[in-house]
């Protein structure tokens, strides 16, 4: 068994809201992933989905108001609640979601999460 | 709503083994704390246990062999193994885990969780 270092795990690739698995935590997936411009509005109706910024700056807009997370800072986005992640400078997060949740809140148009 | 600034939330208590929660994630406490020296040996039958090393250095020694976390390095503990976080010096974490689940493993020797 091994650590994984997080920093590594994102210079192995450079995609931008394409999430790698890179562990497990009770059938979660916690994901890496590298963003850079405005992903689409959506929600998840069946869990909560979970943001820590490692680098970089990222603003979560949602309807009820803007929640702008830097690196080191943590926001957890209510289920039901719609959002859309905007970040103007590539930032790296670090993202937990139940195995199998797809990115956007919709099988047909999400990202295939792959381990890396 | 508003993001969580974990450096923050850190600088507002100085124990050790007394994680703090400080957001939730579908009925899982997200918690920050701060560790130096070595924690008991347990194991939690239940859940598997999330490290992320926020600063500092932890070893998480397990039967099998230890593995060595830096700033920025992941590590879970698979469900039912054994194991007893050390660290040479102050160390700060987040730590993951289903609302309720003792530290120890066992609610008699288990550090209360608060909120802050």
């Amino acid at each position: 068994m091994q650590s994984i270092d997080l920093a590594k795990k994102l210079e192995t690739f450079s995609d931008h809201w394409s999430p790698k698995i890179v562990a497990s935590y009770n059938g979660n997936d916690i994901m890496v992933v590298k963003v850079k411009g405005e992903f689409v509005w959506h929600s998840h109706d069946d869990t909560d989905d979970f943001f820590l910024v490692l680098d970089g700056r990222l603003k979560i807009e949602m309807r009820d108001g803007d929640v702008v997370l830097n690196a080191g800072d943590l926001f957890v986005v209510p289920k039901g609640v719609e959002h859309r992640p905007v970040a103007e400078e590539e930032a790296h997060l670090l993202l937990i979601e139940p195995g199998g949740t797809p990115n956007t809140g919709d099988k047909a148009t999400a990202a295939m999460k792959t381990k890396i």
